[in-house]
C-alpha cells in the first residue's frame, strides 16, 4: 500500500475527551475514528489489524471442529422473555420497536438463539456433541464508555456454543477451551491468567474470565505470589492481605482486561427454550451448553493498551497491520531523489512478488522527520530506511520498532531477511 | 466436512408461511433459520455459500485499489439531521433511544457517515481521489418481508463510498464500477442487467441498478427488444406498449431483482457534512462523492432464486458451500460395508490433502434414497457416490447436480478429475 495513496493519515488530532491509551493511539495512528461515544468506525489500518486478529481466532475455532454460522444481530422480544433475560439482563439490553410494534432487542450475546436453534437442530444422541461459532457485532448500552475499545456500545466478539449430552462432556470441552484460548492470546502477543469470576447475567455458577494485566484494566484482580491461583476481586471471596485459600501464599492485587470468557451455561437456557435430545436409551434429556466469547475488538484495544512507548504503538507481528513499513527519504537534489524513488519502488515491489506485505511512504511533499515519526505511531515492526547515503552502498537500512535496532542490508538479501523473521 | 457431525441436517421443515422459493429452498436445505419475520440467521452450510460471495465481491473491491474499513451500524442523530434524512429516509429507518435519552438510527447505508469520514481526512488535491468500502449488517425497517433474503429487515452489504475532486473523475470511476460489478455478478453466476433508475432517498439524480431477470423479482424492468435500452419501471418514462426512446425497438417487460446499485451523489452530502479540499490553486471545493451498493445476503437469495429444480438448489461452482458431495452407500453385508467405508474414507482424505472442499455424507443410520434427495436439496454441484458395484471395480460414480450427467471414474482419478473442474 502507498501511503500517497491511503485514505486516512497517521498522524492525526485525537479528540480530547478520548482518555484511554488505546482510544488515543488508535485514532492518533490512524486505525479508527470515534463516531460518536462509545461508538468506533475502523479506518483501513485498523481494519487490517483487526482482521489479523480474527484470522487468529477463526482458524483456532476450526481446529476444533466448530462450524461458523452467523445470528442475527435483531432478537425477537419473545426468545428473551422465555429466559427471563428481557428485563433481568438490566439497563445494557438495547431494545427496539418496529412501525408494526414488534419488540426485539440488539444481540449483548447469543445464548438464546443459540438454544432455540438447538432445539430445531438437535434431536438424538447422534447430533451431539456441536460446537458452533459466530464473529459479530454486538450491543450493550453500556455507561462507562471512555476506554477506548475495552468498553463501547457497539463491539465485535466472537461467540461459540457448545451442546453436549453430559455434564462429563461438556467438562472435558471445557477444559480443552481453556488451552485453545490461552493459546490465542499468546498468538496475539499477550500472557493471559485464567481467574475465577461470578457468572453474571449468564449462569449463577462460577466461570472462568482470561486477564490480562494492564494498568489501563478495568477489572481487578487477586493473583496468589506462589500458585496458579487468580480471582476476580468482584467475587470477594478472599480479602485483602489474606493468604491463598489453595496454598497460603500472599496475596496481590493487580487491574487486569478481561480478553475471554467461558461459561458452563449447564442445561437453564436449553430447557428454557425446550431444547432436548432422545438418549441411547430413548430417555429425553436437557442438553448441556456451554458458550465461550472473546471480544475481538476489545481484544485489539488490550494489544494497544500494552504494545506502546512514548512514540506510539508497537504491534505485535502477528497482528501488525503490515509487518514491512518502508520510508522514501526525498533529497533536494533532484536527480538524487529520483534514484532514490527508482531503487525504493523496485525496492516495494520486489516485497510485494515474494509476498510480504508493505506499508510504503512514498510521499514527496513530507520530509524525513515527519516519516520517521508516522512510522513510529504506525507500530509497524520493521521499519526500512532508503536515503542518499544508503543508496550509494546498494544498502537499506531495517530498524526494529520494538528493540530500537538498527541493522544494514544488501537491497538483495532484504525479502529473504523478512520472509525469515516474519512467520 | 463430515455430516454425521454437522450442526445442521439438510432436509428439514420449512415455516409454512415461508413463501418465496429461495426462503424456502435456503431453510429446507439447511442454509439458513429463520429467526423472526424479515430476519434470518445462517446455519454452516448456508454461511460458507455467503463468505464465498463475499470474497469475489472483496477481491474485485481491492482490484480496484479500494480500501477497506468498518462503519459503525449505530450512527448518532445529528449525523442524519444534518443530512436531512433522519425525517425524509421514512419508516424503513430503524430508530433507537439509549439510557441517557441519545437517539440513534441502525444504519440502512452509511453516506452520511462516509462523508463525515471524509471530512476529517480529506484536506487537499493530494488526499483525492479515494474509495473506501464495508462488509457490514444493514437494518431496514421494511413492511414486505416474505421474500426469503431479497428483502430483510436484517441484511449484509457491501458498499463502497468514492471520493473525486472532480464530476469527470467521479464519471470515469462510475463507469469503471459498472464493469466491475457485471464481472461480480458473473462470477456468481448471474447475467445482470444496467438499468437506470430512480435515486430514491440517496439523490434526485437517476442512478443505476443491476438487475437480474427472475419470476421472483420485486421489481418490474423494461427492456428494449433490439437495444441496450433498460430502465426501471418506477421511473414512468415509458409507456407499456411505447416504443424505446432510442431506437424505436419494442419494449417488454420483466419481473427481475435488483442486486446491487450505483449513485453519483455529487456534493451533496459531503456539503451537508462540511467535507471540503483545497485544489491546487488553493481554491476550496466540495468533494464529489458516489457509493455504490451490493446487498450480499440479498445476492445469496437471487442465486437460490435462479438456480434450483424441483429437487433443490444446484449452486454455480464458484459460490457452493463445497465443490463436492462424497456419498458413502451402506451395504446389508457388514464385511462388504466396512471395505466400502474404508474405501470412501480413503477417498475423503485424499481430496481433503489435495485441498478439495468436501461434504461427506458418512451416516450409518440412513439409506441411500435419502442421502440422495439430501445431496440433490444441498445444491452441491458434484456428487460422488461409492456402493458395494463401484467398490468391487475400483470406481467411483460422479453426478453432476446441474446436467444430471453421470460419469464413472478410477479412485485413483477422482482428484486430479476434481482438480480441473473446480476453478
Amino acid at each position: 500500500m502507498l501511503y500517497s495513496k491511503s485514505f486516512a493519515s497517521i498522524n492525526r488530532e485525537v479528540p480530547k475527551d478520548e482518555m484511554s491509551v488505546n482510544g488515543q493511539l488508535l485514532i492518533k495512528g490512524g486505525f479508527m475514528e470515534r463516531v460518536t461515544a462509545g461508538v468506533y468506525a475502523y479506518l483501513p489500518l485498523g481494519w487490517r489489524v483487526y482482521r489479523k486478529i480474527e484470522e487468529i481466532v477463526r482458524k483456532e475455532m476450526l481446529a476444533i471442529a466448530a462450524e461458523e454460522v452467523y445470528f442475527s444481530v435483531l432478537m425477537p422480544k419473545d426468545l428473551w422473555i422465555k429466559s427471563g433475560r428481557w428485563n433481568s439482563f438490566g439497563k445494557i439490553l438495547m431494545k427496539l420497536t418496529d412501525e408494526n410494534g414488534n419488540e426485539y432487542i440488539l444481540g449483548p450475546t447469543h445464548e438464546e438463539l443459540a438454544a432455540e436453534l438447538a432445539r430445531r437442530n438437535i434431536a438424538t444422541y447422534r447430533d451431539l456433541p456441536r460446537a458452533i461459532f459466530q464473529i459479530q457485532d454486538k450491543f450493550r448500552d453500556e455507561e462507562e464508555i471512555n476506554s477506548g475499545l475495552i468498553k463501547t456500545k457497539e463491539f465485535i466478539m466472537k461467540d461459540l456454543y457448545s451442546f453436549h449430552a453430559t455434564q462429563q462432556d461438556l467438562d472435558i470441552f471445557y477444559e480443552e477451551m481453556k488451552k485453545v484460548y490461552s493459546n490465542i492470546f499468546s498468538q496475539c502477543g499477550l500472557k493471559s491468567y485464567i481467574v475465577e469470576a461470578a457468572g453474571g447475567n449468564f449462569t449463577s455458577e462460577n466461570v472462568h474470565e482470561f486477564m490480562v494485566k494492564s494498568f489501563g484494566g478495568d477489572d481487578t484482580t487477586v493473583f496468589c505470589e506462589l500458585c496458579d491461583f487468580a480471582q476476580n476481586k468482584e467475587l470477594k471471596q478472599v480479602k485483602e492481605n489474606d493468604r491463598c485459600p489453595y496454598c497460603g501464599g500472599l496475596l496481590k492485587e493487580e487491574k487486569t482486561i478481561e480478553v475471554g470468557n467461558i461459561f458452563k451455561l449447564g442445561t437453564k437456557f436449553s430447557e428454557d427454550a425446550g431444547a432436548f435430545f432422545v438418549d441411547r436409551d430413548g430417555e429425553k434429556k436437557s442438553i448441556f451448553m456451554g458458550c465461550y466469547g472473546i471480544g475481538l475488538s476489545r481484544l485489539m484495544g488490550t494489544i494497544a493498551e500494552i504494545y506502546h512507548d512514548e512514540k506510539g504503538l508497537k504491534w505485535p507481528t502477528s497482528i501488525a497491520p503490515y509487518p514491512v513499513y518502508l520510508i522514501k527519504m526525498n533529497d533536494t537534489d533532484p536527480r538524487v531523489d529520483v534514484r532514490i524513488k527508482k531503487f525504493t519502488d523496485r525496492l516495494y515491489n520486489q516485497l510485494n512478488d515474494r509476498g510480504i506485505e508493505v506499508f510504503y511512504d512514498d510521499r514527496s511533499e513530507v520530509g524525513g522527520g515527519e516519516k520517521i515519526i508516522d512510522a513510529d505511531l504506525s507500530g509497524i515492526p520493521y521499519q526500512v530506511v532508503v536515503n542518499a547515503k544508503t543508496l550509494q552502498k546498494d544498502i537499506v537500512e531495517i530498524k526494529s520498532r520494538n528493540t530500537g535496532k538498527t541493522e544494514f542490508l544488501k537491497r538483495s538479501a532484504v525479502a529473504s531477511y523478512f520472509k525469515k523473521m516474519i512467520q
